[in-house]
């Protein structure tokens, strides 16, 4: 991975993706005493940047592998995303999905032209599913997060920020399947000279932060975090590059990701999901290492049922 | 008045004010058949328009008048805005508020400087304590809508608008104290040769429908209203100039108000506020009317508590 291939990837999905704003808010500047960017990705088509890497797994996928169609097992945001990917580039998209997630989440699938394949709860159940798919009707799998092309199309996301501001000192993104963050490592590493990483995790689900510890892929117990987009764990293709690069996880708890979530909606006016509370949770908790510095923060998405909040 | 007043009054309130983004959302156009454009004032300084006209009544003012402070009455929006305002141009802030206000504006008015004057509930109550701190202080009153300096100063919200789109068909704004709604009416007619103005007004409150048959300015017999920024009544200084320009006034039912209210949180990922929520809902329910034009609805502001929603 160098710059112009991440150039590249970048100037290939940018008619497919919104170039997303960049928003401040003098008062949480204030309260963190840095200087603090928003890259809002509530904003980004399907409300979530994971619209980012799906487009470009799809762009990057042979002409008969496109005639085939591509599947994915997801209940959140990369399922919306990989139908509405699929659709813009005449691609066919075979979602597996629990039976018993939310119809909402079915719905919104539905409504982007993804086709659903129902099946049992649990991890096996899934991959069985996607298995299936592929061998009947040839599609290929795309990983949520551990695919390269996945990895590289969320780096954009943060390329564009620094693009907008070329002096960060760090970025803070959330970490939970380890795409956004893998990929936010490398734009800071090719368009940056001193911007660092830093992750935000929920204590609940601190698989990545306890991977780090001790150098292999550890998994979750419990998945008892309102940070429903953070319950997931790191694989092989990008848990390297965390490993190498990330300049350290902080841990939040939930109330201080309700705090957070509190903090943007009521004084940035934007709708954001918990997951995204989590990195700027992180930045609070930062204090001390922030102070005076110029700080990115990914807001992952907006997706959130806006009729089951925790306030 | 005429544009190069108009114009004049924008570039003087601009050092004090954010130019607030216009967004738009595929999903929202597909709905209405329409091209929206949304001008986002929940992002404006203190999260309303009203940030505008205070700007401008208080730069208006003299030297003597500035030195001996301004006063008003309000628990809502203007409030803050006022207190921002003064104390952006280094003036005392005086505001009359009911005791039982909820602490959250108390303290949002005193974080931004201004100096609470606490009275009892009713009009009569608010308008004595306004009159005796003008009395005691030589302090200089500015209403919160009836007022030419504040109605030309929320004119410039519509005139940003016109500025990025000048060919907009419709213009929707809510209509409470009148004082947006005459600017938005005075931006239109100055700024573009065909936009038309329309209100969306609670049907719960519609004292401005009532005063456009009566022809004279009529109040509202209940506030039971969820669009608490909407619950007041014309005046003497904007209430020509809405009787003369406005196309029309779209009366909306509160239901018809959270269902705006939730499509544009969930769709559009912005935190506004319900009276907000009231032009949007004018425009879904003037669907043949505005069905393939190009529509602009001043988003008024996003000043809720996120503890107390409808959903």
């Amino acid at each position: 991975m160098d710059k112009p291939t991440l150039q590249k990837v970048h100037n290939l999905i940018k008619p497919y993706i919104h170039r997303t704003p960049v928003l401040t808010s003098e008062l949480l500047n204030e309260l963190c005493e840095a200087e603090v960017f928003f890259k809002c990705e509530n904003f980004q088509k399907t409300g979530a940047f994971k619209m980012r890497g799906a487009t470009h797994a799809i762009l990057n996928l042979t002409k008969e592998q496109k005639s085939k169609g591509v599947v994915t097992h997801s209940s959140g945001n990369f399922a919306q995303a990989l139908s509405l990917a699929a659709k813009n580039l005449n691609v066919k998209a075979y979602i597996v999905m629990p039976e018993n997630a939310p119809e909402v989440k079915k719905s919104a699938v539905r409504g982007y032209g993804g086709v659903i394949i129902e099946c049992g709860s649990g991890v096996n159940a899934r991959e069985h599913e996607a298995v299936r798919i592929q061998k009947e009707k040839g599609a290929t799998f795309i990983h949520p997060s551990n695919d390269d092309d996945v990895i590289y199309g969320q780096a954009t996301a943060a390329i564009e920020l620094l693009e907008d501001y070329n002096d960060l000192n760090y970025i803070f993104a959330p970490v939970g399947g380890g795409g956004l963050l893998a990929g936010t490592i490398l734009a800071a590493n090719h368009f940056s000279d001193t911007c660092k990483v830093i992750a935000g995790e929920p204590f609940e689900v601190d698989d990545a932060y306890r991977s780090l510890i001790s150098g292999r892929i550890e998994k979750n117990k419990t998945s008892n975090t309102i940070a429903d987009g953070l319950r997931t764990y790191l694989g092989d293709r990008n848990f390297p590059i965390i490993k190498e690069h990330v300049e350290d996880i902080t841990r939040v708890e939930e109330d201080e990701i309700i705090k957070s979530l509190r903090l943007i909606w009521e004084r940035m006016k934007i709708v954001v999901e918990p997951s995204s509370a989590v990195a700027f949770a992180a930045v609070l908790k930062d204090k001390k290492r922030i102070r005076n510095k110029r700080i990115g923060v990914i807001i992952s998405g907006g997706n959130v049922d806006v009729s089951n909040l925790p306030f």
